[in-house]
């Protein structure tokens, strides 16, 4: 029976129980719970609300339930509405009366909302190495393979040829920012609001700065009412989340069409494919595939976070209640999603000659002579037109720019024999381009050193080369 | 180990089981895989691709099975990575060899699309006898208390005085759309993808009309490729738990609003409340505030069904996989609160008396007076600044239109003084409101009659009074 | 000056009315809120509240100011918060106070109603016609390249050779429910608001049936509050839009897929491709891209409409406003992107030759071998092993299936002999699949008759070739 | 006609301009897109690729381009795509070929990434403004009326009786934490793309650190591709807006609530609120009824932004374009509701009698007697009980605890006998609870404190009276 229900007259059903139960999910905040409950009544002692007997007993009695749940030997079940109220009674069967007195200047809400972002300070450290892990997995593909040659695609067409470390430090710099967001949210997240009691604080005199310090919190929240209300923190989380997994859903995209026969750059290992239950050849990218997938769902958890707060009036509401489900989901997902990728990369196989000799004569080295035309004072347009009638010709060929002689480059355009087989030599062209963050090789080893050495330190700030 | 990686040389690591595996979502659909499976066999021995000796040991096999897994004899690991290849690992292991063929013309691919199908039909019949549930006890309400005079709200202000019937027919036949977009949505999930296989269908002389016929389906999927690729089916019946959450919600939210101190109209039965663990004097109006809480679930659930399939190439992508959780918990969650709602209407106090004197002389009564005058010939326009003027004059008095006697009514405009008590009653306002669907009682009982014989009726069609 | 704003004191500043005005979107109504108004205007006529005289000034009235906005001499402004209070202001200064009796028996919420669901109306049908001429262009090309042999793929791996008619009949499917559930919608949003008034109904003696007889709706709303508050009728048409999107979406990342230099099945038309400003060369495929990329909004449409209305009280809300320009732009999105999609359809060069001789050999011929020793008694998963060691056996030769000689095959296994060479053909792997729905081309040809003829009938059910 | 198609056959239908063209939303960046050119020449002719007489023609041109477009007198349409478009072709008639010089070392790719950074520190900037606005007129609000006495409601019943200071500076906190968000957002958009080129940066000798000081951006981005293929930085704004508007839509929800007749707290003034076309009294609160409506609008926009990035490859795709929309309408949304909200505050009337009297006995002030209980040794949980008990009684009474005498009181448990008037004398108990961020008015004053020195600092970090 649910302790606080003294004045009522009749009971809940048992589809209200199923509906209004969060402890499935409030199970993993177990440990988050006891301690939060801990630095509380520790905190009483020292204010000299409990006596020095009565901190030893809750203190004890708590960390019994705790291994009671831990070995399976007390089961909450719904009966218990939330896990908070099952260690409570859980608490008053060990100890008696005293039981009762752990509330003392605590309601539920503060109680809660301490628990979960103790839950998060935790779920944000793992998130942070899961990213470093991937960033770090890319680095080491930049050491070995970053010089292999492919075409730099946008809108999926060929555009120019370039390194394929400029492309991995891309997504590289990207996961960066995320560790950076990652940082900023658990900034907001870092005050305590443990003593906040129902929304208006308590005339007990007790001490929150020393409850937030036992627990590690910078600070405790300044207004009581914000304390158990806010949940931006949360949207925020969800949001970071969301974000980070469009990133590797951009990768996975990529594993999954680079490991396709047509294009037969890269082959995933084993570990992160599955076959068919009909087609024996099949070797289907599954973790890239889901990593997609599940970017759909924390989508799908931001948007019930924000749609299930908005316009609800202060203070807490018990809607407020579903926030946890799609919370930890969005960072349970997260971390997976990031460990696979980091194994998938780690694990990969990478054609290094697949475009080598694919992209001589490509149409891809068009710019370069767009480019040239343009350094010999030709205004850019009209560079642009005088290649693509050069592009259409060969077309007409059946061929690739590989048809153009130095002869008939001259007819278009004198200033194109100079080099002509320079210019359409596809890994000169990538190491021509030399400006701050091109694709030549100098430019991709002075990122690289910048991100590796970012990986070392907390992660306070952007990574930048900065000017 | 999974039974289709013959050809793989390394296994996959833990995570990456937990990552891939469907399993827990699965179990949900047991019963439905077996009767598919059960169905597959005999349709294959009926075209003598499996003797009849076959078929009995394969189907009382996949009987076993379900026993053993209800019974918890057999627990379906991660390792089985989904519920398909645990139920034919089991099978082998029970059958030797035999157990192999029962995928024989058919892949994971057709045999999950057509569980999902089946699924839903299950959970279509639920959703539709749980709203039906709320219209019945909305009907019920309509009957004992239709007659109690409340304010007809717009902005959350005062509108027009009408009756509460009119306003719980509003809600009424709001759901009734819901279970006519169920009905429609059933229809295009009654169709069979079994025997479509991997999506090319199968040189296996199979009959897939007759295991769409034993799985009482009313056709099979015309396309093999469509039948395993398409997800819309589950999208829509997404949407329509979304839009039908949507409904709940707005009850929700004027339960919450009319059971607060300050507009007392309704009394939440206890049962659907729950009190405060500090605050001993509360009946918080939980399962309402939950309702509201779910709804924003299931929109995320509809967000992460429309974002996974969004820009997929045909035909199964392992992205799909993703779809049940959302699916399930979307069907799962607005059952419950249909029924939630149910009873909560069923065991809602509804104090009768609340507005009856509270009305009497109320600004809502305002249209009233511009109506009559309107019927006098003041252009409508005028007549409403007319009433404006009143409305100013009595607000600076202090007081409501009880302080407008018939001879200042008269300074104002002499039609005024026609019938003005009669005007300023707020029952024979509303009653005076017998244009078709106004708040009349005349007219809450004719929609009251449509409405309950459309819940003996098949919904296959939106109720409607019509011409 | 607003209209109806007489007993307030102070006036709006300029932030306030371009916060409120949703003129912008409004004007789109235009004709449809004139229509309603002079439809209200004949019924009061009818029923004799207003006059033969006042009906037709009224009328002539009426018309004239929608040509004075056609034509440019009559703008409406911010000033006038909406496009009714615009049309009225401006119907007052033609014709004097009779201009006030527009209003009698109406307010702006039904009006609202009436024109938002007449503008679904038209927009219904054009989404239609559209989705049609995308059905259309697919038979089309069945007709003339759908003997065309590509590879079927499951998560981007070729896994059996399939027809492309069978490919693209798929999406016509998918499409022909669309429409389907279009007609469903229809059906949904084909009754009248007009003569609701506010939300009570009222005291004169309108006629609902005949305005939503002269409006060429089925039957007036049965209930006055529901027929101003509801919006799941918007919501259903977003989320119709919405699915038929991700349809497109998923044709879209194919054409992107299957237009790049390394797959090279299709050649867009320079029509719906952009070149790139600084790469000559390029042909992007920008009308897919942006079919993909609008989808995404579409989906956010969708989630606008549903957060929107959740947890509303009834009656009618000012945030409902939000409505139209998610909803239209909804339909408008949606309509244009199946106009682009059919057109690019219609003008698709396909390489027919592409895999004809690329699948001789090919891995994705694998199932044949694994179904043809079933055939022959040899258990499915047993025959899925064996073909696992071939295909492994081949990677090794550095070869596809091509590296099979009956000699080897027989040692996997005897019965491999029987057919070698008919097994590794891939036509006759596609024309084996005579399974109901499958690859064959007898089975393209009878899908194409079902759906060819759907196209004459309204969408009232969703074409099924059925049992 | 575009200008870079001089290889393409045809040209595109006008459905196609219209579906693809971008420029209603692009002229909006229409002065951060000639800020760009002119800084990207002014470099161009530092590193001695331009002639200074080239870019003093090309500054001059772009300067008049510019001009022509505001005046009027040059007009962009859907024919020139996009408004990079329209100026080079402009530029061109004006200046002849060396138009097209403007084009060298630079694409649209990395224009359009610049011109959308350069908006979006422009809307900070505005938003941030905005955001203070709100917070400046809570704390005007604070000192005026803070010490006014409430309920405070969770679940929206009467909890414990609180100061109104204490409710409006828990929105304040929230809005802090929009502006420590939205300044983590402005840092990583403070990073300049331009010189990027299409993806892998250039040959030419460019000086991306002197484009990104004349934009007075902090520096260049450090790797090309991510450059032009990153949105991050949009889905995080979007994201802080859709945060920053679930709170506001928090506030308006209250507003709405506390301006209705039954709460009757406070009145809106008549500038955020507009009547009804029908009935002459209303006073509705449209603008906080907007302010929720946009919320959602809000949020979807987020949603496509997640939406239309998910499983894109690098760099860019045309799918990209879509962004622009959703994202300034979500800046431009949330900028104006803050400046609505603001001006409602500031406006607004407040009643500080109505609660005065009416908390005098009322069932908030249970939790009073729980803690006495609880202060005087009883473990809280049997002193929740007793007051359960006690709220019982006097609802039998059809009192509230004004029923109580100290008698009676006694009866339940003699400890309440000592003050019982005081624990029932609602201020005292808000002023009791002088805990850490409690309602007492020294913690309101403290929290003012902190929160009003804090809008004179840039939001680097979010403000808090820490340990």
């Amino acid at each position: 029976m649910s302790l606080h229900r003294s004045r009522f007259g009749s009971d809940t059903d048992d589809l209200m129980l199923r509906y209004c139960s969060s402890l499935a999910v409030d199970l993993q905040m177990l440990d988050q719970d006891i301690r939060g409950s801990m630095a509380h009544v520790r905190m009483l002692g020292e204010v000299a609300i409990l006596t020095d007997a009565e901190v030893s007993a809750l203190s004890g009695g708590l960390a019994r339930v705790r291994e009671e749940i831990n070995e399976g030997t007390f089961r909450p079940g719904d009966e218990h509405e939330d896990i908070h109220m099952a260690i409570e009674a859980r608490l008053t069967e060990l100890l008696g009366e005293l039981g009762g007195k752990l509330h003392t200047a605590r309601s539920r809400n503060d109680q809660v909302a301490t628990d979960v972002r103790l839950w998060l300070k935790a779920a944000i450290e793992q998130l942070d190495m899961a990213i470093s892990e991937v960033i770090q997995a890319l680095l080491d593909r930049v050491t070995r393979e970053g010089k292999t040659l492919i075409p730099g695609y946008t809108h999926l067409q060929r555009g120019q040829p370039i390194l394929l470390g400029h492309h991995l430090l891309a997504h590289a710099w990207a996961l960066s920012r995320d560790r950076a967001r990652l940082a900023d949210a658990a900034g907001r997240i870092d005050s305590c609001p443990l003593g906040a009691c129902a929304m208006a604080g308590t005339a007990f005199p007790i001490d929150r700065h020393r409850t937030a310090e036992l627990l590690e919190f910078a600070a405790p929240i300044d207004n009581a009412m914000d304390a158990v209300a806010a949940r931006d923190h949360e949207q925020e989380m969800a949001s970071v989340c969301a974000i980070s997994m469009t990133h590797l859903s951009r990768m996975a995209e990529e594993l999954v069409i680079w490991s396709c026969s047509e294009f037969a750059l890269v082959h995933i290992d084993d570990a992160y494919c599955t076959g068919s239950s009909i087609m024996p050849q099949k070797r289907n990218p599954d973790a890239a595939e889901l990593v997609r997938g599940k970017t759909a769902r924390v989508c799908g958890d931001l948007v019930t976070l924000l749609a299930l707060v908005k316009a609800q009036p202060l203070a807490y509401n018990r809607d407020l209640q579903e926030d946890r489900e799609a919370l930890f989901d969005a960072l349970g997902v997260t971390i997976d999603s990031h460990r696979i990728m980091a194994a998938m990369w780690r694990t990969l196989e990478i054609d290094t000659d697949r475009f080598e000799n694919d992209l001589r004569g490509d149409f891809s080295l068009a710019t370069e002579l767009a480019d040239h035309l343009a350094s010999r004072g030709v205004p850019f347009r009209e560079a642009h037109e005088i290649v693509g009638r050069i592009v259409k010709w060969c077309e007409q060929q059946g061929s690739d720019l590989s048809a153009l002689t130095t002869d008939k480059a001259t007819e278009f355009h004198p200033a194109l024999a100079d080099n002509l087989e320079g210019l359409l030599d596809p890994r000169a062209a990538a190491e021509r381009r030399t400006s701050f963050g091109g694709t030549a090789w100098s430019e991709i080893e002075r990122q690289a050193k910048t991100l590796r050495a970012s990986l070392g330190d907390p992660p306070t700030d952007m990574p930048r080369s900065g000017a």
